[in-house]
C-alpha cells in the first residue's frame, strides 16, 4: 500500500494544500525525498502565484491530483547540497520554476528543451522519477535536481524575481526563438496582465518599439506611464486598430480568454509573427488566406499583406531560464508584486479570478508560513 | 467613354475568355498594348490551366472582372523588346507567372517580394499602371515588363515547366522560406493534386525524406512508386496518423477544400511548421494547445511536444522564381502535364473541377489557337 504524503519520504515538509477541487488550500504536513547526489535542498522564502496554480487547483485541466500543493515561482536560500552538485553551494540564493525532471535522453532534452520533453516532470502534482507525487512552492523547503535549479544574481530581489521563473521565461522565450529581439522592432503585447505586464519589460530591455494591446482603455496610462510602453492600442476600437494595420513585426499574445486573431494578424506587417503564450479553451478560427495572401484576396480584414505565422511556445529550458533570470538582473527587470503572508493565499486565488491584481501575488513564505502551523 | 477590349491598345490580340461567371470560355478578340521601353513582347506557345483559372471564371472570390482571359502559366519566345531592356533578346524563351506588376518602392518590392507588395498587379482580371484591364495567357501574345519575365533554360521543356511559374513558386518559396530545406529533414505533402506533385520533386531534389498525405489511399502507388515519395499517409486511418505522431519537421499543406489542422500539427516534431499554400474556404480551428504544449496539456490529439507553426506562403517574388526555374532545370523538375488544344479548355475545367487530371494541364496556345478564330 503507498504511503502517506507524511510518510513516504525521509525529511518532514509542511505547507499549504488543496483536497477536492474546491481548490480552498489549508495547511498540510507532507514530507520530501532526502538529499541525493544531485539535489539541492533549499529553504523557500518566496512563491509566487501563476494563474496556472489556480487553474490546477480547480482541476480545470482534468488531471489534477489532491492533495496538490501548488507553486512554480519558487525561490530561496540553500540549505543542503548532494555530494555530486556542482553549481550551487550552501547559502545561495535560488529558485526552481515550472519543472523538475525530464528524460535527458530525447533530442529536446539535448538541445536544452527539457520543457519540450515528452517526459517532463512538472514541479507540482506530477509523478517524480521515484513514483511520487510531486509538491510545489506552498511550503517550507524544497528539493531539486540541480539541472533545475537557477541561480539567483545578488542584485535580483528575491520577492519580485520570483515570478519570473514561470511568467519571465514564458515570454522571454518566445521573443528569442522567433527573432523578435532586434532593437528597433515593433512589438504588440496583448493582455497586460502576470505575462503582458513582464513581456513589456522585456521587449524594452532588448530595445524593442512595444504597443500594448488590450480591451480596457483604462490600461493605457499604466501601460505607457508606468511600465514604459511606446503606445496603446485598443482592441474594441475600429478606428485604432485600422491605423496600426501592418505596423507590427510580431505580436505576443498572453490572453488565455477566448478571441479573435484575425485581428490581430492584420496588424502584422508581412514576415510578421503571432506568438500564442496562452491558450483559450475556445480555439480560435485560423484565418489562413490572412496568413498567405494579399489584400486583394483577403476580404476579411482587406490588409494582410502575407506571409504570417502564428507560432506557440510553452515556457523555456533550464539553460535559458538561467539566461532569462541573469538578463533580467543586469536590466533590473522584475515582476510588479503585491507580497501577502501565506493564509491570505485563498483571498489572494479569489481576487486573482477576478483579474483584481496589479500584476502577480507573491507569497512571503519564510516569514509567514511557520505561523499557519496547527 | 472607356474603349472596348479591341481598341484600347495598338496591338491586336486573340484569345479566350470568358464573358459572364458561367466561367464558359469562347473566342475572345482583343488588344495589348505597345512594346514599352523596359517591356517584353512573346508568342505565346503554352499555357498551363491552374486551379485559381477556374475559380476566378465562375468569380468564386468575387471580384472577377469580365471579359475575363485566364492563365498565369504562359511561356514563349520573344519577338520585340524596348529600347531598355536588359536581360532579354528576341528569340529568348520566356515566361510570365502570377504578376505583372507592383509598387516597386515599398519595403516588399525592395525585398524583392513583389508578391506580398499591397499593389501587385496580377496577370489576368487586374487593373495595369495604364488603367486598362490585364488579360492572361490564353492568348496569342504577351506583353510584360521584363522585371516580371523570367528566362527558360534550354533544357527545361516549355509545356512541362510552364506550370512551376505558379504551381513550382508557390511550394518551393515555403520550403525555403520556413527552412524547410535541410537534407535529410522529414517533410509531409498534404494532397497530391497540381501543387502536391510539384512539391515532391522539389523536396526530393533538396534531399528531403518526403511523406505524401492523402485521403485517398489510391494514390500511393503513383506517389511512392512515380513520383519517388518515401512514404505515404492515409490521413483517414487513425493507426497509420498514430504511428506517425511527431516524425515531421515540417508539412506543406496544398489542399483548399475545408479539413481539419490538429491532425496535422500532431505529425510535427517540437519546433515543426505547418506551412499552408491552399486557403479554405472555411477557417479551420487553430488548436493553440498543440502549439505551445506538451502531451500532458494537451487531450485532444495527446502527442505534440511544443512550439509549433503555422504559418503561410503565396508564390513568390521574380527573383526566387527565376531561381526556382533554374534549379528545376538543374534537377529536371518538370510539371507531369496532359496537353491539350485550345478548343478542349472548357471541358479540361469540368474535369479540373473534379480533379480528374494528373497533374496539370497545359494548353498548346502555338499549335491550336489560331485555327479557333472565327
Amino acid at each position: 500500500m503507498a504511503k502517506s504524503p507524511e510518510e513516504e519520504h525521509p525529511e518532514k515538509a509542511f505547507g499549504w494544500a488543496a483536497t477536492d477541487p474546491s481548490g480552498i488550500l489549508s495547511p498540510f504536513n507532507f514530507s520530501r525525498r532526502a538529499t541525493g547526489d544531485e539535489d539541492v535542498r533549499f529553504k523557500v522564502l518566496y512563491c509566487g502565484i501563476c494563474h496556472s496554480d489556480l487553474h490546477s487547483l480547480k482541476n480545470d485541466w482534468g488531471f489534477s491530483t489532491y492533495p496538490l500543493v501548488p507553486g512554480h515561482e519558487i525561490v530561496g536560500i540553500v540549505t543542503e547540497i548532494g555530494s555530486k552538485v556542482k553549481k550551487f553551494k550552501v547559502g545561495d540564493e535560488v529558485g526552481v520554476g515550472c519543472m523538475v525532471g525530464a528524460c535527458h535522453s530525447c533530442s529536446s532534452c539535448s538541445n536544452d528543451h527539457e520543457n519540450y520533453c515528452r517526459k517532463t516532470i512538472f514541479t507540482y502534482g506530477a509523478t517524480y522519477h521515484d513514483g511520487t507525487t510531486t509538491y510545489g512552492g506552498y511550503s517550507d523547503t524544497m528539493v531539486a535536481d540541480e539541472r533545475y535549479c537557477v541561480r539567483f544574481p545578488n542584485n535580483l530581489p528575491l520577492d519580485a524575481g520570483a515570478p519570473l521563473l514561470c511568467a519571465g521565461i514564458t515570454v522571454y522565450s518566445p521573443l528569442k526563438y522567433y527573432g523578435l529581439t532586434e532593437p528597433g522592432m515593433n512589438i504588440g503585447v496583448v493582455g497586460l496582465g502576470g505575462l503582458g505586464h513582464v513581456a513589456v519589460k522585456f521587449a524594452k530591455a532588448f530595445g524593442l518599439k512595444v504597443t500594448v494591446i488590450s480591451t480596457s482603455p483604462s490600461k493605457k496610462k499604466e501601460a505607457v506611464d508606468h511600465l514604459g510602453a511606446d503606445s496603446f492600442l485598443v482592441s474594441s476600437d475600429p478606428d485604432q486598430m485600422e491605423a496600426a494595420m501592418e505596423t507590427m513585426d510580431g505580436i505576443l499574445d498572453t490572453v488565455s480568454a477566448p478571441h479573435a486573431i484575425l485581428p490581430l494578424i492584420g496588424l502584422l506587417k508581412c514576415d510578421g509573427k503571432l506568438v500564442m503564450v496562452g491558450a483559450p479553451d475556445k480555439p480560435p478560427e485560423l484565418p489562413v488566406l490572412s496568413l498567405l495572401s494579399e489584400s486583394r484576396f483577403n476580404k476579411e480584414c482587406g490588409h494582410a499583406t502575407g506571409r504570417k505565422m502564428v507560432g506557440g511556445s510553452l515556457i523555456g529550458g533550464m539553460k535559458e531560464t538561467q539566461e532569462m533570470i541573469d538578463f533580467a538582473a543586469k536590466h533590473n527587470i522584475t515582476a510588479d508584486i503585491e507580497v501577502v503572508p501565506m493564509d491570505y493565499v485563498n483571498t489572494a486565488m479569489e481576487r486573482l479570478a477576478k483579474a483584481d491584481i496589479r500584476y502577480r501575488f507573491v507569497i512571503d513564505i519564510g516569514n509567514t508560513l511557520a505561523a499557519t502551523k496547527p
